[in-house]
């Protein structure tokens, strides 16, 4: 059995709402004696071990220092691979093509989980992250809260898609439009590319549109957890 | 001498353009030779010493493995106590209160810098992230085009600058405006808090609005650098 360790009060909170069933352990340090009665007992009817630790165990049971107290280990959630022929329809879908830093993962689904984005497409092959025990952390719960789909054929998921979203990639560069200037007719497939090298070449070819934000000039770009965020702020919101 | 290690292409790039005089040593590995023949030399007419490094002594020097393959010893910047006499008179001045983590502080950097924000004020105290190594390597050269001022008297301040600027503190709650619904006619000052405790009741007091990033509701809030992000996309570039 895969599992994950996943720490923090705001993970774990989101962890018991949607997947109670997947928890295997529980883990906390004494300040969250308060909190974790109700999810103690549902473990305790199943059969299932948790306890309090001290802080050093804690460190060790979460594999970080970061866990804020409390640790869930879970059963891996399955991330279905997306069906062409069912593509799922929402006003906005997040795609992630080359995310490769957990971290950034886990900072995007919080934003998206945070402007009500529904599900995200998960590009899949090397350097691309799917969710881990730091991408649930960092994302304090957003993972839960979004369908999440893979796939290792993203210009034909994106091809599959045209009939009901307006596809648009991010890019950099003269011919792309402010993303202010996104006409909000249509759902929108939103595309952010990996942090060094952006969306890939056969990705951009089947997007319909490129948008980037303007900034100042100065700098080249901003970190792809903040353009997510800027990005799902105008456009995923609407 | 206090200096700082300050790490990557992009803040080096950045530290050379804006403090020459300040870099003391330079460190990089072969990959980034064709590129640093130009500060190399500037540092040869000053006498300071720079030299190519293997990857084991070079994570040595940068005190980080997240060095890009160039770190720069600089003396520290001189970051001016704010002296309310003469506030700085932008369109758009940041204020962090209590931004205690590095990263955020160089994230909130680097976006306040690609949105074309011109200064930014530090409330200083314990818990108050001021420039460090790690916030110079994730603001990517961002913080070198920031005028910096810092104060231990952040309700004064404001009070003082609230002639020239619109003085706006983010928070959540009902009594709360959506940052959409700001006026832009006249420059704005604002307010960061803390990553977990928000802007300080006495800084609250004294800011004239309050606004807050509208969400959809199923996570209360943004990572505090995205949050910065997505309120300078909206509220910096006018």
């Amino acid at each position: 059995m895969n599992t994950d360790t996943i720490c923090g009060l705001n993970a774990v909170t989101a962890l018991f709402r949607h997947r109670p069933e997947a928890v295997e352990r529980l883990f906390y340090t004494e300040e969250m004696k308060p909190i974790v009665g109700p999810w103690c007992h549902n473990l305790a009817a199943q059969r299932k071990p948790y306890r309090m630790l001290g802080v050093e165990e804690m460190n060790a049971a979460a594999y970080t220092t970061h866990h804020g107290g409390i640790a869930a280990v879970a059963k891996s959630r399955y991330i279905p691979i997306l069906d062409l022929n069912a593509i799922p329809k929402h006003q906005f879908l997040l795609i992630l093509d080359g995310i490769g830093n957990p971290h950034n993962l886990g900072a995007i689904a919080r934003s998206a989980a945070f402007f009500g984005v529904k599900a995200m497409l998960i590009g899949e092959g090397p350097g691309h992250a799917l969710p881990s025990d730091a991408a649930y952390r960092v994302a304090e719960g957003g993972l839960e809260m979004l369908d999440i789909y893979r796939t290792r054929a993203l210009p034909q998921a994106i091809e599959a898609m045209r009939k009901h979203y307006r596809t648009v990639a991010t890019a950099i560069g003269p011919d792309t439009a402010s993303m202010t200037d996104l006409p909000h007719d249509r759902p929108i497939a939103l595309v952010l590319g990996n942090e060094e090298t952006g969306v890939a070449p056969d990705v951009l070819a089947v997007c319909r549109r490129r948008v980037q934000i303007v900034g100042a000039g100065k700098v080249q770009s901003l970190n792809v957890a903040q353009a997510a965020a800027v990005l799902l702020s105008h456009l995923a919101m609407t």
